[in-house]
């Protein structure tokens, strides 16, 4: 195609579902004029004759070609379709209508090794490719999403001034940053939303020892999430589960919560951070309890069986030993240790890729507008910026909190072992916790093993070097 | 290669390392002659000079060429190079001299999506290829291993009379078994070494209770490994774990586990398992944990910090809140449960690959030559063979010893919560069974929380169907 065919549109859009839609209706919003193409072509149309005010900024396209012609040059053009192989089907349609300028840039919810893919393929071919995670759900898309971007830094020049308009902000601080190259922002997409699993799955197990613990109906579970709104456990996730535990059924006027039925899908983002973090060899033990437990959920014929075997579970707990107070420290506890967990994640990823990763950029940007936004990630920031490599409970803000707060955690990890309440996350994140503060572990052990059945061989306390073994080696005089 | 040269030799093995030597040697003593060969070809020669009364059965060749005229056709050629490149190399510069009836079998420590592949490639090519897992160390390779093959039916017809005279025996009973196409074998071991990782891990936590809770020294904890060798755990592991803790440095007189350093290494296997676990959605949480306590040992920088913001973590027991026969009945469940993953998984595969994988016969074949050889090998070999798609916790024999033994498990872990003294592997196998004994679990909190912010839509608990959405829900009237 030659240069001098550019239309007038800022920017274009490719894929007019629910999240793209409202994208490019916040991106109309903030003045920018955009090009819409949808496979269905005719959705373009109505797209369009749907944005009522918005509508004079939106330019309906319905061939390839029309969306390119109406794109100004150099173009940026978002693709929000299906992650997989719509996307590569997508760029391959794409490709050939562009000049080598031209920018492409992801941001449906990749798998950051399809993006590194992507972005080494559009290098070779001489190409421009960004990867951008877009957090916050359909009213974060439309009103103000966090933006993790990944790509080339002269991508960021072109487009970082319209992804930091549609985005959420903090203050005047706009939620969107690059990262690094290549994958880097979908990698930390990824990461936020295995950290979005723990954070559930902590909130979930201390409803569940109100619940079945100390008997407590959905309101009176209302009102403690309420309150706990109010203090250091302020975010979006516990705002909701208070005004899920609320909500009633229109139809039955039972509350939603006894409505619902105990089954957790998944998406896959959970599961691929719990596979990345065994991939880097960096622990990730409370994400990885959270997606083994949506897993577990799945199974309810299972449990059922596990009911009729061994009878049910759960057992009253005594307010007197884990007062709900207790369950909110223990929270905290949890939240920071998951936290510490996710950025040590993202510290490992950006050494193994070279990549940027500013942590400190990373927990600004997740202040608003995404799933886990919280005011702890205000401090997280700040702690992140005196020492970005230092593992977060190690920050003295935290390890302040963690000190005030992990002898409730124990507690109600204990309470909860003991009766039959599970709490998988909170244990994890426990486990992780001493771990992390014990020079001397019991890992002794599982060398003196290896040394015996495979000559693995071991380093010892008392001198430097390593390939020591046993006296049981086979080989050994 | 014309068929007609040929030679006598009626199997070969490639690659001399301490683990193909011995199992070369392993042949040899079975009344097999083999025929061997090494990258460094020297090493076929001295290997041939050091193989004393056994060096009739064995013919040593300098060229790749004149190995596959040593072998009797149609071939079977054992590969024991290192898992990765090496494997593929060796296989391209096999493949063109060999005939289309020949067989190459990988006996290394291959993932199994290689496996799967090197298959594929095999099939294209009208060539055939075997993986097969080998467990049992140097000394299994030599003496009689467990063998996990998988690959073509016709090629276990050829090689299988060898590999079940060269395994591991229990009574008459060989431990080497045909267990499906492809990749099969090799995901069998990978998941033999996750169970491993676990189990290694819940001793090396109950080790610690004793270590750091009772303050038990070397020798007293060797007494008890030693008695619970004689009951209901008795193991390999189990066995060695005594004489680890039984054993003196010969340099400085100390007990050796006081002289490991407790950084625990790893070979990737754990890992893949739990890697495996979360890409097919089957919860493996308590090899996860034993995976992510390797990884949280290797950081004893981070340890030492961690110890020096919050103090040391663990704190003395009172014996009379957990005795140590309630740490045997604690490891008791954690084993039943931590294999009940470990069949899941296999399961799991089998379904997804359209696998035979018979679960009796894979616990049948671990009862000895393996690592994780065991008593209870056994009963469960009894309890998949009653009914192989049962959770193996909810057969009878399991289900009664659980009944049995998870109060203990119970206290064991709250006391280790309380206490800081770490016991990941057996706090996620603790909660693992109280969420598959629980029919209303708390997942319904995660489904609210995924419907408001996402619109995931959930079922109902009092009328089928899915997709329901609650009254919060964005477009809801």
């Amino acid at each position: 195609m030659a240069e001098a065919v550019t239309g007038s549109a800022e920017i274009g859009l490719i894929g007019l579902g629910t999240m793209g839609g409202n994208l490019a209706l916040n991106i109309a919003e903030n003045g920018f004029s955009i090009a819409v193409f949808n496979r269905t072509a005719d959705k373009a149309d109505s797209f369009h004759a749907s944005a009522g005010a918005l509508a004079d900024k939106i330019v309906p396209t319905k061939t390839l070609e029309d969306f390119v012609a109406a794109i100004k040059s150099p173009r940026a053009i978002i693709l929000m379709v299906p992650a997989g192989d719509a996307v590569d089907a997508q760029i391959a349609a794409l490709r050939p209508l562009l000049d080598p300028q031209d920018l492409i840039i992801d941001a449906g919810n990749a798998n950051y090794h399809d993006t590194n893919r992507r972005d080494e393929e559009a290098k070779a071919a001489g190409a421009r490719f960004m990867g951008i995670g877009v957090s916050g759900g359909e009213e974060g898309a439309r009103f103000g999403p966090s933006i993790m971007a990944g790509g080339p830094a002269d991508g960021w020049d072109q487009v970082g001034h319209v992804l930091e308009a549609i985005s959420a902000k903090h203050g005047d601080v706009p939620c969107a940053a690059h990262l690094g190259d290549a994958g880097a922002g979908h990698l930390v997409k990824t990461v936020h939303n295995g950290i979005e699993y723990a954070d559930m799955q902590m909130i979930a197990e201390v409803y569940g020892v109100m619940r079945d613990g100390f008997g407590m109906t959905s309101a009176e579970i209302a009102e403690v999430f309420e309150g706990w709104n109010g203090g250091i456990l302020q975010s979006y996730l516990i705002e909701i589960s208070g005004k899920v535990a609320r909500a009633t059924d229109p139809e039955t006027g039972r509350p939603m919560l006894d409505i619902i039925l105990d089954k957790a899908g998944q998406k896959g983002t959970g599961r691929w951070t719990a596979i990345e973090a065994l991939m880097l060899g960096t622990p990730a033990s409370a994400i990885e309890a959270a997606v083994a437990a949506r897993n577990l959920s799945a199974r309810l014929d299972e449990r059922k069986m596990g009911e009729a075997v061994f009878g049910a579970a759960p057992q009253a707990s005594d307010k007197a030993v884990i007062a709900t107070q207790m369950l909110e420290a223990a929270l905290v506890a949890g939240k920071i240790i998951c936290y510490a967990q996710g950025f040590g994640l993202i510290l490992e990823a950006a050494k193994q890729y070279g990549w940027a990763m500013p942590l400190p950029e990373i927990a600004k940007i997740w202040r608003e507008g995404c799933i886990i936004r919280s005011a702890m990630l205000n401090d997280m920031a700040d702690a992140l910026a005196e020492d970005p490599s230092r593992n977060l409970m190690l920050a003295p803000f935290f390890s302040a909190k963690l000190s005030e707060t992990h002898d409730a955690l124990r507690k109600v990890v204990a309470e909860g072992a003991l009766k039959g309440l599970p709490v998988p996350a909170l244990s994890a994140a426990l486990s992780y916790f001493d771990i992390m503060r014990t020079e001397r572990s019991t890992a002794n052990m599982l060398q003196g093993q290896r040394d015996f059945f495979g000559a693995h061989g071991f380093e010892r306390t008392d001198k430097d070097g390593s390939g020591y073994h046993g006296p049981w080696a086979m080989n050994a005089s």
